[in-house]
This record gives C-alpha cells, sequence and structure tokens, in this order.
C-alpha cells in the first residue's frame, strides 16, 4: 500500500518535472502532457521493455495515465507555486528516484534475471525516463554530467542485495534501501559531491 | 483490403517525407533509407513494441520494407515534382496519419487493453515515426511546437470509442474516424490552429 | 568458441569507442560507462526488442556487463595509448561490425523470420549501438553522412544468404562474410569511397 502511494507520488512529481521543462522549451500543451508522460514513466517503460514484461506496466493500470494528465493543468495552475516549492519538489523527486531504483529492482529479480542485472534496471527505472525527456528536449542528458544522481541508485541496489543476503525481512529492506538513495542524493547535493570526469 | 491499401500508401507517403528530411539534412542514401524507414514504420513499431506485439508488424510482411526502399529512388527522381506536390503530400500524409491511428488503435483493442491505452496507441502510431525522423536528424520534434496533429489523431481515437458504444457498424466508424481526423489537420491548417503553450 | 571470444573481443571495442566518446564530451565516469555501455550492446538489445528475443542478450550472459565495465578503467589509464593505437582500434571495430552482423542474421533467422529482415537486423546489431551513443551525446549519428559503414554489412548480409542458398558449409560462411564486411570497410576507408547524396 506505501509503496503504491509512494510509486504513484513518484510518478506524479516526474510528470511535473517533465511538464515544466516542456514549458520552458515553449511546447504546447500536447507536447506537454507527452514531455510529463516520458519523464514519468519513460524509466520504467524501458525496463519493462527490455526484460520482456509487456505490455509494459503502465498499460494495466490507468492511475498512471490519469494521474500524469492531471500533471499538466496543475503545472499550468500552479506554476509559480511550484517553482517556490523547489525544496519540495526536490525532495519529492528523490524520493521517486528511490522508489523507482527499489520497484524496478524487485521486478526484475521476479522474472528470474541476476542481481547485478537488477541493480541496472532500478537505476534505469529511475533515471532514464528523464534521460529520454532531455533528448527529446535536445538537451544533453543531465545525468551525463551531473552531480551523484544514478549513483544513488546503483549504491542503494547494492545495498539492497547486500541486506536480503543478510537475511533483513523485506519491508524492512525495502524501506532502507530508499532511505539510503535519499540520503545519499541529499548528501550529494548539499556537499556538491561530482563523480569525477575522465578528462583531467 | 481498403485498409490494406490505404496503409501501404500512408506507409509509402512517410517514407518519402522522411527520405526528403534526410535529403535536406545531405544524408547519404544509406542514411536517406534509414530514416524514410523510421518514418514510416517508427510509431508502429513503438506501439508494437510496447504493448508486446514482436516480431513487429513489419517484419512479418515485407510490402511494407520492399515500398520503403522504393521511396528513395521515387525522392531521388521526382524530388522537384514532388516538391510542386506539396498540396497532395500533405493530403496523402493527413490519410496516413487517420489510418495509421485506427489500425493502431485496432490493434491495441485486439490484444485486450483499455479503450484509454488504445487512443494512446493509436496516436503513437501515427506520430512517433515523425519524432523518431526529427530526434535522429537532430530537429526538436515537430509534434511538440507545430498546429493540431497528434490532436486529430486524439480526438479521432475518442470519436471511434464513443461510435463503438453507441453500436455503430465497424466498418462505418472506421471511415468516420479516418475522416474526422482528416478534417480536424485540414481544418487546423487552414485556420492555423494551434494549441496553446503553457506559457504565456 | 571462435565466435563467442571475438564476439566479446567486438563488445569490449565498442565499449572503449564509447567511452573514449564520452571522455571527448567531459561526461562523468557514470555517463562514460553508460555511453559504453549502449556502444556494445545497443544495436543488438535493439534487435532483440524488436524481435521479441527478451529479456535482452546481455542479460542472460554477464561476461558482457563485466568487460563493458572494465572498458572504463582500460579507457582512462591507457588513454594516450589507445589514441596512438588507432589503427588497431580501427581493425578492432571492423572485426566488431563484421561479427555483430554475423551473429544479428543468425539469431533472426534462428526465429524464423524472413532472409530480408535477417540482413537488416544484421546491419541494426553492427551499427545501431554507434547510433544511439551519438543520439546521446547529441552527435549527428554518423553513419548517416559517413564512409562505406553499415553498407559493409548489408553487402555481407547478403553475402551469407547467397552462399548459403549454394550449400556452402556453415562454419566458412560464417568466417567468409566476416571477412567480407572486414575487407569492404577496409578498402572503403582506404580510398576514401562513399555513397552518394540525394542531393546534388
Amino acid at each position: 500500500m506505501l509503496i503504491q502511494t509512494l510509486d504513484l507520488l513518484g510518478t506524479f512529481v516526474f510528470a511535473i518535472s517533465g511538464t515544466l521543462a516542456a514549458a520552458e522549451k515553449r511546447f504546447d500543451v500536447f507536447g506537454a502532457a507527452v514531455l510529463g508522460f516520458v519523464t514519468a514513466v519513460g524509466g520504467g517503460t524501458i525496463r519493462d521493455v527490455l526484460i520482456g514484461n509487456t505490455p509494459v506496466g503502465w498499460m494495466r493500470d490507468l492511475s498512471y495515465l490519469y494521474l500524469i494528465l492531471l500533471a499538466v493543468p496543475v503545472s499550468y495552475f500552479f506554476r509559480t507555486y511550484i517553482q517556490k516549492l523547489r525544496r519540495t519538489m526536490f525532495l519529492f523527486d528523490t524520493i521517486g528516484i528511490g522508489l523507482f531504483t527499489i520497484l524496478g529492482l524487485k521486478t526484475t529479480l521476479a522474472i528470474g534475471l541476476s542481481p547485478a542485472i537488477a541493480v541496472m534496471m532500478g537505476t534505469v527505472s529511475a533515471v532514464f525516463g528523464g534521460v529520454v525527456r532531455d533528448v527529446l528536449s535536445r538537451e544533453v542528458p543531465l545525468i551525463f554530467r551531473e552531480e551523484i544522481y544514478a549513483t544513488a541508485c546503483i549504491i542503494g541496489g547494492l545495498c539492497y542485495l547486500a541486506l536480503r543476503k543478510l537475511g533483513v525481512e523485506e519491508d524492512w529492506n525495502t524501506f532502507i534501501t530508499v532511505l539510503m538513495v535519499i540520503a545519499i542524493r541529499v548528501v550529494a547535493v548539499k556537499w556538491h559531491l561530482r563523480l569525477p570526469r575522465l578528462t583531467k
């Protein structure tokens, strides 16, 4: 129940982030809805397609679709308000990637794929919606040169696998993993941590 | 039969539109063939992959492949002629999106997915070939800021669902839906209708 | 055995090519790993998704993942050395597309699709990793305006089909096809052969 709720919350926040990106690019409302949609479900969709879990998830539960469509008018009417809420938005987004990481991990493990692939698919679920958003709006995907973002998901995923091996109860493990992703991300942003570049 | 014919016609016109875009970007003939191909089958392919209808459609009926390959020399030799035919091309393209909308809708309903998803997949079938074309040739996807294009497909799809509920006979419904998409598109272009932007 | 080895070698070389592209774009190490990954497995992944061969290949054999991750430090520490090895890199890359072409062909034929589609999927396997790399790093995909690259794969694929029809033994045919792709590519680069453009 909690997971379901947080998943929907994450979806909603991601949709708003996509819609606001569309507004900045001066897309029309259709473009905004599409960009909101791909940002919110893009990561999970790529995961589902790669692991062969089709029709993809959001086709089987319409809550996602309706929630994302709701994000367009919300972004429009509460725009000024949302921009003041940058902190809240950041927190929602961070909760979102935490949740999407664990959901992607569990979905992948559930169909019998290996733990290493599950960590990858958790990360893909969390961050590739943003990659598709950036490609469609012609930005260099942010995750390729920004702060610790995908890295938080990877560490979170590894942590989940380790705790599972140690026999930690599933619900607790889920909770700890999500918190871990959130904590890493928050600390990274606060302290301006970055991954090194390949070139000096 | 009519649908099959119009589907192939739509495919051919879309392939020519992709090939001409490649010519403008000074791609070589291979690039032109690829861009023609993704424009023509990209939307249907994305739909098939998302709903799990694989191998994707054009792999099972080679007419599409041959027709698209034919579009390259046709674009090359009749280039000047085609550009004078802008109106005819526009009409073909519009018939194409009408047809692709209804084909996408029916394919999606046929595998038991919900009507809302079917409307989405109809629209994806019609317009995402153009999105992939634009991404590969580094344009901001046109549908994100242009006239009523995808919107015509969405309205057409909703119309189809409504008429089906009212018990309108399938073939008639198909015919009306395609006409509806075409009419909306033609009117929108003639009167320069646009969707509002999210920013004022 | 030989094929497996060469496949892994091709994967490794493609991963290094992606990683070096990331370094030029000043991506961080995560971005470099992702770009190395999509360059190495992108083509085969698109093929697998289109033909419905999911979960995609590299999820079922972790050697690919580990090899690609290894490419990041290798690129980093041996950067100067690798750049001096341009010729060796070029040869590896060329062996890579030869191998990926034949692997894509065989995989597609094995699930019963037609020879024409198999030639396409062989080419997609060989060159679309590079397309995805270019889209993510915001380059116009090189294959669309460069020398004979994909064309070598197409000719190699047709050659394989012809020899198979003539009853040439499978292993010999594989060997000849790979050599053919390599030879065409090497000759094309040496003599600066290009495909004609659609515009004069």
